[in-house]
């Protein structure tokens, strides 16, 4: 998506043909900085300290944190050594083991002289592909709000939860790509933007890649979304999601259950947007079953943001001696979801639903 | 209440017997800081700038204030001036009105030698109802915790928004008193406290004063609240309410709704504790009826909080352009409330169970 006004992903080959780049996400939404990636340890760094973050961007940097691992060293055991680093960055990415995987398939077996080109085309690959993944989710979810659009002069109006844009994968997003495909095509669309509270995903990635890329979108507090929707002023909802259960179930950022539980009784329709890839098929019930990670209080207790002197600086809004609980995700259960949006289409959030786009499944 | 040890109300006479102490309330949760104010102006002062907040303790302070405005000149004019200077620190404050119409009510047709004294008594009156009122809402309350306290020896966990403490009236608060009156009462009790964006009432002030007295407590994001209910860590819920219509429509901080919405899912009852004067006998359908006031933007896009130096620091936390949406407040309609905890009772959020209470509205 664009930059101030030129086409960007989240991750791509430096003009050298070696060395690789990303946008250092830690640095928005206040500033705009790109890094060079020249070794393992600077891949395994940017994953570590979320320089990138979001599941399908994880894999794609690991993938390439492969290909410099191997430009200095081809061997076997350079390879396995690589593939354990980048691992250990975040032990729980589904995304980065399944990458890491790819890789180790093809080129365990391919001589050394060959592995970094072997390496760099695979690597490439990936991240074609979840640009092809991202835009077909596009293109099965703008027709939803393509629908709306259709009804009157008024921009059709969108909330979305945290971060699914394309920041979070190589292009596209999930949540997001239905809105920016929808607005490729002239659609007029506007996205309510929930600031997603402790770690502000929203505030700073969503509404920065909406205000880069040009489509209309105003920040409001997470407590907020209820009340617009009471108001009519939501015409649906779409999130992401970080792991979606055999009947539906979703599993997504803290407060996504709480939208879910508004769009209902309102009467507006909540979509989720996924890859294949967030699906588990081996989870029935989701909130019985997917252990909610507990994650650092400060991110709670203290707040990242910019001085009036341009300076970065944490301040704790906290009494000191409070304590602090912080769930990361929440379970919103398939009844209260309208519809799943994947790469094949659209499906209702049931086995049968997700059956009748993954027949190969049953 | 308890600060260190020491019982607290949140505005007193100073020793001297004229002028007026408060707690400077713009200074917590980082610094306990009492302000004396000493003339009319202080007064105004000190409600303008959110130094006292909630809608009883606003009342008193400028009850006070006509007092300190008195000492320097009783005249008519002078008591009119004040009057009006007053209002207009808050003009949609209901409270502060009405508590103006009482001081004016008794010293209009007193000669103005004696407007003084009259004055300082009928300030000290109007607190100390408030105090009276609240502890008897506590009362009211306590047995809906002590009736789960009594099921086991795990503590009883009530979920809050906002700040609807002592800090907000004059002294035990609404939806906070039932609390302190339980724990008071040896109740095992413990409180989940919504953080409460944009302003972080929550965090900075709830927090803030259970940690004083004593009252385990644990913050958390406004998003987590409907995960821990469908956890089975939410006993019950107890918010206050700005505005309460005849029929029980609850108007009150923004997310309230969210938070009803998730109880109601997860069968946890959801209480509303509101004095007598927070009741508009002319309302009926909150949310069609009672505009939703929308906040500076500021609230919103930037926080305020101490860095690791110890300065209070303001930091921007959205990009530069990303417009923002701020309603204040919302309507949780009465279908939602399991009851309304008032200085009378508990009855049915419905006009039958409010006029069952209050019969002399009939």
């Amino acid at each position: 998506m664009r930059v101030g006004g030129v086409a960007y992903r989240t991750i791509w080959v430096a003009e050298d043909g070696r060395s690789v780049e990303i946008i250092d996400q830690t640095r928005l939404p206040h500033e705009f900085v790109t890094l060079r990636l020249r070794s393992l340890d600077a891949a395994a760094r940017a994953i570590r300290s979320m320089q990138v973050r979001g599941a399908p961007l994880i894999g794609v940097t690991a993938a390439y944190g492969v290909c410099l691992a191997l430009r200095d060293d081809p061997s076997d055991a350079a390879l396995e050594a690589a593939c354990a680093a980048l691992l250990a960055t975040r032990p729980t990415a589904v995304n980065l083991r399944w990458a890491l995987d790819e890789m180790r398939a093809i080129l365990r077996d391919a001589p050394p002289a060959e592995r970094e080109a072997r390496a760099y085309a695979r690597a490439a690959q990936l991240a074609d592909e979840d640009v092809a993944l991202c835009r077909a989710i596009g293109e099965c979810g703008a027709p939803l709000i393509e629908a709306i659009g259709r009804g009157g002069d008024a921009p059709v109006n969108v909330l979305t939860h945290c971060n699914a844009g394309w920041l979070a994968t190589v292009d596209w997003g999930t949540a997001l790509a239905p809105v920016y495909v929808a607005a490729e095509r002239g659609v007029d669309v506007h996205v309510w933007v929930d600031e997603t509270r402790p770690r502000n995903q929203g505030a700073s990635l969503t509404a920065w890649e909406l205000l880069q890329h040009g489509v209309p979108h105003t920040v409001i507090a997470d407590n907020a979304g209820g009340h617009l929707m009471r108001s009519g002023a939501v015409d649906l909802c779409i999130t992401g999601s970080d792991r979606t259960t055999a009947r539906g179930d979703v599993c997504n950022k803290i407060g996504t259950y709480l939208k879910a539980l508004a769009a209902r009784d309102n009467g507006v329709p909540f979509y989720v947007a996924l890859p294949y890839s967030s699906i588990d098929w081996a989870l029935e019930d989701g909130q019985a079953e997917i252990p909610v990670e507990e994650r650092d209080p400060r991110e709670l207790s203290h707040v990242l943001g910019r001085s009036a002197e341009g300076a970065t600086v944490e301040v704790a809004i906290l009494p000191e001696g409070s304590p602090v609980a912080n769930p990361a995700f929440d379970v919103t259960p398939a009844r209260l979801v309208t519809g799943l949006v994947t790469e094949r289409g659209v499906c209702e959030a049931s086995r049968e639903g997700l059956l009748g786009l993954y027949p190969e499944r049953a």
